[in-house]
């Protein structure tokens, strides 16, 4: 029951599109990730998903719009929708989501991490 | 599905331990909270709770210690831990937990609020 320094966390790591395990509380994980570029449009079936830029500013795209998130906003992507993160610069950002949950829902791609570390 | 400014939010409203809700997903509350002077003594029998401070910081009290949270810095209090918040300045936090979380838990208290607002 330490506490948990997300600006350290983000520090230990420097690849992008791979996040990492920070906390776990009621069946979720809390994760940290950096982003930079186009990530894969997906959903997720069963998992609603929230996003925090924590540094940095990104872009959540939507097929019908787009949504751009800086420092200290967030967003919650309900089960089912089609959504791609694009961070023309690199972006801190933090989510919840359930433990289930796999970065590319239900799409199979070279961004797909399912194994995820915890630091 | 907009997103949600924090600062925007707890720029809306200036009392002390009264939590708004924010976000609901996957049958957990995002919750933004002043906070000011010493909370209740309490535990949830049933949920875990995170806690992350936005701006300040604030003192998190367990029996057998002190944790002080800075800006960026989490902890998650595991079901049945007595914990009691304290912040000597106004601290700024925001909370994730189940929608079933009562902010003072087991303890039926002058703190205690039952019925939420969502902004």
């Amino acid at each position: 029951m330490d506490k948990i320094n997300l600006k350290s966390k983000l520090n230990s790591f420097s690849d992008h599109w791979n996040p990492r395990i920070v906390a776990e509380l009621n069946g979720q994980y809390v994760k940290v990730a950096k982003i930079k570029g186009e990530f894969v449009w997906h959903s997720h079936s069963n998992e609603d998903e929230m996003f925090m830029a924590l540094q940095g500013e990104f872009v959540m795209e939507f097929r019908d719009r787009t949504i751009t998130l800086s420092e200290g906003e967030c967003i919650v992507v309900p089960k089912g929708v089609e959504h791609r993160p694009v961070a023309e610069e690199e972006c801190e950002i933090m989510l919840f989501e359930p433990k289930s949950t796999v970065n590319t829902g239900t799409v199979d791609s070279e961004f797909t991490k399912t194994d995820l570390e915890k630091i």
